[in-house]
């Protein structure tokens, strides 16, 4: 079981903090948090465009993709724990993908299995890698079933 | 104008991403992070009375209080940029608290004057702070029409 993480951004981007979860989550299934080349260009659609290409170049049509989307569901972290535990079992690998500064292109946002949010507010990229990352360990821990997670 | 917030724990938990964010709040409006000490007693409730008992005592009948609270209503960011700026026009102050381990005692969640939250999914303490701090900044950012925020 994998679980794969895509973010538009550099290696270089990613905490020690983010480090840390990942480091927790890999006690209970392959997790990777992959950085995406970001066009180096100003221009939003192009831009999104291009990178959109990048990634979906990089992943297969049988692939599970999830987009964390503005748009998207939103589960409680029971529920999430209960569907992320169930899709591992079913389909071995999750990936997910959140976006750049622009958002993600149409292209992704049409290719993907499921979209997901973490409520209706906006987030900043770094914060919302870290808050990924966070329901991922408390969803594989409620699943596993540790006492981490209280009601 | 001026927004506090209490939270349970203790002043060395404050992460110095958080200060950076307290720092750059810090040019729109005085805002204070204020640690309340937790009872040193493992069983919940009496736990929390003892904790909201102390809390209750720090603040006015008058004060304008928010809890962060998992049965509050919910605001996009935009909407929660309107609505903290309306409120420190109007009150002068707005004071949020947020649950410890074992939550907010419900003394505390009779006396607020609203209850908010950020989506579904239960939250760790630390991270929790830092996305209270986020859109408290974006919600300042947005009020004061620079360019921070992208819809």
């Amino acid at each position: 079981m994998k679980i794969k993480i895509y973010f538009f951004g550099k290696k270089n981007e990613i905490l020690d903090w983010e480090k840390e979860y990942l480091r927790r989550i890999g006690f209970r299934c392959k997790c990777e948090l992959i950085p995406l080349a970001q066009a180096g260009i100003t221009e939003g659609v192009k831009a999104k465009k291009i990178e959109a290409d990048n990634f979906l170049n990089k992943i297969s049509d049988q692939d599970f993709l999830i987009a964390f989307d503005e748009n998207g569901i939103e589960k409680d972290s029971m529920d999430f724990s209960k569907w992320i535990k169930e899709t591992l079992e079913n389909r071995g690998e999750v990936i997910f993908i959140m976006g750049g500064a622009h958002g993600l292109h149409r292209s992704i946002l049409d290719r993907v299995n499921l979209k997901l949010r973490f409520g209706k507010m906006v987030w900043t990229r770094n914060l919302f890698r870290l808050m990924a990352l966070e329901q991922i360990y408390r969803a594989l821990e409620i699943a596993g079933g540790s006492n981490f997670h209280k009601e």
